[in-house]
Formats: C-alpha cells, structure tokens, sequence
C-alpha cells in the first residue's frame, strides 16, 4: 500500500542491513516497523534519517518521553496517520499514562484551535513577546 | 493589521473586562496580549476560549512547561506566528532552558521530515502499533 | 516585499490590462489588489485564475457571502496572512455582520481542534457515513 | 485501529454516559459516531468537547447548514478523512444539496489555489485590507 | 469510502462522458482514475478541473516529469494520501528512476524540516531575498 | 522579530564559526543568510542541519535548480514566509527563468486546488496505483 514495497531482511543489502542491525541494537528489539523498510528503498536516506533520529530522541535535557509527546503533536498538526500510530505506540513503551495522554490531546486540541483562530484574525505580535 | 481592532480597556464591556479581569488574576500580571483583545470582539468566544485554556494549561499529569512546548510544536507546524512567539515566551517564563528550546526544535524538526517523508512514501501503519 | 514586484498599471501588458479591465468591470472598482499585480508576471496563470475565480465566487447555490466565509475558512487553516486579510474585507463588502463572523471563528476554531484530535487519535470512519 | 479503543455504552463510566445521553437527546438520535468514542477515554476531554460544540453548532447568526459547510471546509484542508466523512454526512442530513455541495468545493479548490499562490509569491497586504 | 459514489460510464451523463473522453484521448489510455470518477457529481468542476490541468501539466519551460515531482512534493506537504499515489505512479510512467525518487524525497524532507524550524524561530527575511 | 537573537560572525564560538567558514566555502559568497544565524544558537542543531542540507541539496540524479523548485513547492504548501523567500533567491540564482517560476507557481497552485478536492472528496486510491 505504500509507493514502494517494503524491504524485507532478505533483501536488504549491506548498507541497509546495517542500518537495521543498528536499530535493534538501540532498541532492544528484533522489530523492525515499516517506516524503515520503505525508506530502504535509498540506504543514504535511510542511514541519514536514523542515525539523526537516534541522536534527536536520546536522553538530554528533554527525556524521551516529553519528546515523544511533542512529536505526536507535531504528526496529529501534520496529519500523519502512521506517525501518530507509530509515535503513541512508543510514547506508551516510555511509560506515557492514559492521563497524561489526555492532557496531550487536550493541548494539542487548545493549540489547534487558538492557532486557526490567530491565523484567521492575524493578530499582530506584542512587542514584549519579540526576543 | 489584524482584521479586527484590538479592544483595549476602555473599550471593553464588562464580559470582557470581567475575563481580563480573570486573566490578570489568573497569570499574576496586569498585561493582556493581543491574541485576547482581538477575541474580545466576541465576548462568548472569548470567555469560552479563555476558560478551556486556563483549565488545559493549568498543572496536572503533564507540568506546564512540558504543556508549553507542546503548544509551541503544535503552532510550529501550523505555521502560526503569533503562536510560535507567545508561546516561546511563555515557555521562556515558565523555565525552558536554551538547552531545552534546542532539543524541542530538534524534535519538530525530526518529525516534520518523518512526516513529510511518511506522507509521500504512504506507508502501512505495522500491525503492532494498532490499538 | 512579495517574491515578484508588484505589476503597475503602466507596465500591464495588453493580455494583462485586459484581466485587470474585467476585474475592475466585475467588481465595479477602480481597485485592483496586490494578488492580481503579483500574478500578472505570468498573464497566462493570471487569467486562468481570474477567470475561474469569477465563475466560482459568483451566486450560485450558495450564496457570495457564504462562499467568503468558506473562503476565510480554507485560508485560516491554511495559515495564508494575505488571503484572510482579503477575504474578510470581501466577506464584510458583502454585508457579514460581526456577529456572522464571530460564529465563524468559532467554527473555525472547533473544527481545527477535532481535526487535531482525529489526527491524534487516528478515529476510524462509521459505516454509516461512507457513501 | 484508533490509537485508543472506542468505549461501548457498556464501558462507559457514569460521566461519559451522561456525555453519550446528551448528545442522543440533542441529535434526537440513539447513534454515537466514533469520535466520542474514542474522546471517551478522558471524560473531562469529551465533555468540554462535546459542550462547546454543541453551542457553536446550534443554530444563531449563521444557520446550521452553513455551519457545517464551513467544518468540511476546515476538515479539507486539514487533510481530517473523518472529519469530512462525518461532517459531509451532517451536512446531507441537514440538508445540504448536490449543487451546493458541487459549489462548496470548487470554493474549497479555488481557496486552496490561490492560498497556495500567496503564500509561495508572499504578496503584501493592501493597505486598505487593514481593520 | 469516498463521500460520493464514482460515477461509472455507464451513469456518465454527456458533459460527463466528453470530459472522459478527452481523458483517454489525451493519455492514450482507457483508464479513468477514481478522481475523476468523483469530480463527475459536478459536471462543471471536473470539466474546469481537468482542462487546467491538462495545461498545466503539459510540456513547457518545465518538462512534465519535473511537474510531476513538484506535484508530488506539494501532495505530501498536504498529507494527500490519493494524490500521493498517483502522482507518484504518474512520475514513474514518465520515467522517474529510483535514484530520482530517492533525491526527491530526500528534498521534500529537508524542506519540511527546515520550513518547521524557521516556523518555530519566526526568522526575518534577509533584505537581500526581497524582489 | 525572530524568538532568538541572531548570532552575528563576532558572537560566533568556534563551533558555530566552522559552520560559518563551511556555508561561505561551499556557497562562494561571504554571505550568511539570517536562517543559519537563528539556528547558531544551538550549534549542534546548527552543524547536523547544515551537513545535511549540503548534501540533501548537491548535485546528484536531479540538479540543483530542480531541487531548489520542490523546495519553493513544499515550503509554499507549508506556508513558510523566509523559504519561499530565501529559495526563490537561491532559484533564481541557479538560474530559474520568469517562465520556469510561472510554471512552477502553476503546479503548485493545480496541486494545492486538487489535494483539497480529494481531502475533501476522500477519493479512494485506485488499484493500479498500489507499488
């Protein structure tokens, strides 16, 4: 159902096998989800996405899971059905409870609607706000 | 330069001022931005709009801070530049470190490509992130 | 400021000055906004738009101020600062009240948030509304 | 296939039945489409939810059809594929005709065109635009 | 699934049919895409639609490959599953490689991510970029 | 007017001066664009930003000139005032013709129109369209 074919373990060549060996490695999983198995279809993208995805969702000054909360919000403002999917299943493998995810929904409802409600009114900036 | 005029204090019918009153109350501070006097041409969607926020970004299973950064991921991706400004502030008031701002960029960036890419390649949500 | 200059009257080409003649026969004004003087760089997709734009926006089954809302609608979500600016003036030139536009917003804005939520949440569609 | 199970009228707890009660008394109908469903998981959410809806959508300044001519309007260009499934099947229900909804999205294309067309030429806003 | 049915030709009425005619004729092909299927409610819409788009995708000072791409670029900013798929089926009957595709993506990519970042930073214009 | 200063070549540490000198060798031009100074901030985001640009955006299977029009057309669709600006300068600087723009604006503006007719039709995807 997607434009490509999904890459199987079988057909992976050594760069993409690579990429998929890291994957497991980092998440502790055999499971390989299909965002990966398409991207295979270029191994320069699907090394350039993951190994930047690997960095930008680590442990800093954000833990993982509030990022895994704003890249929900930014896939439900993107409209992205399999990036929702993909990104509750792994909010909730990082420990988001059912009501901290209702909060999550609540604000990014609240933000949906003051954002169309600004875009429709073009509410100029407060100075105060300007860094 | 919004499509509307902005309702100052003098010019606000006591609906209006009795919800500025409450957001003054409510924030610690005698200022109101703009998004709030544009909305003050129609008081119901004012009060309404001002009540459902209080309750969403008050303290709860998610910290205001983190609710803070959702709002700004969600108005980035929604293009909002009233929204992307107020709500860097806020967050800025409530805390948000620089090291921290860096990171939620990072993240709306990530997932605005994974987005972007998922939403051309159209790929099969996995079987195991179906609720 | 606009990524072209904007087309003057003295620098519309014959193709050009005849476009912005019937947009000033249709509209019964002299003016001709800057949209139009920005699109004259390419007469071809000048006139295309206009011509198509006259069709859609004229009185039909809807009428043209409910098809300005609409209009504002489209234009709010899809965070454009020029059209909602120019198709609320147009909106209110065809008699929208302010309490009109008040409903509008705040339709607009319940629309943006359930949108989000089914963004979020992925809600499958009922039988009972596919066609 | 919701990131969330939908909650039966056997699940649901005694503040989402009220919510389900209501909205079969103000619909006149026993139907709960999905949406509430799903929103069911956080009773706070579905009820604040559910009660601002139900006052934008009423009848007042404008009528309801237009009302939800303006949701799909929204929905579209959100790219929501539940919001314009259910919100073309309240539209029907509420009257909405072949020709009226033929004109309602060629106003849908038309905005997005020249949407598009600004925002990828950034044309300045008239000054006569300006409230 | 669609919120109208596909008009068949058998159902097709004669403005209906001639649209569909010059469909084949111009593709050199007896398949009519589900698209227009739907378009078919509005005799009017498909016929506008189809005679743009005839123009505008054919041959120029951009070559219909080139257009295709840029087609699919917009598609997947706007979370257009269908149009997705068919322009992307549409770049490959006008010889799209996968090295081709690969680059796209990678493009469509880059630019969502940066577009969100300099949504999030609201960065000024530099002086040098306005015409 | 952005959320951050701007970094300026003297407010410049060592790491972010690198990026500097990098951005200046690779474009052939002292010049750096605002969006770089933003993003200095946070030098990591900085440098993973920019490595990736270089090559996303280099010659490859599709030239540089191409790449610089799919990027107007996603950030045109996204909305984004500094990227339509600052890739339509680098489009034409790769040599874009006043005729190539027009047909570029044309495409996107036919896509924007026929990705809101199908979100709002939820036409399905045909068989044959399936990889």
């Amino acid at each position: 159902m997607a434009t490509v074919t999904l890459i199987s373990d079988d057909d992976a060549n050594p760069e993409v096998r690579a990429v998929f060996d890291d994957i497991r490695a980092t998440r502790g999983t055999d499971f390989i989800n299909n965002f990966w198995r398409a991207l295979a279809h270029d191994p320069a993208l699907l090394k350039a996405t993951w190994e930047r995805l690997k960095v930008v969702m680590g442990n800093g000054a954000l833990d993982p899971l509030t990022k895994e909360m704003i890249y929900i919000a930014v896939s439900a403002a993107n409209a992205c059905e399999y990036c929702a999917h993909s990104h509750t299943a792994s909010a909730r493998a990082k420990g988001m409870t059912e009501a901290q995810y209702g909060e999550l929904l609540a604000v990014i409802g609240m933000a949906s609607q003051t954002n169309a409600l600004v875009s429709a009114l073009q509410v100029p900036v407060d100075e105060v706000f300007k860094a």
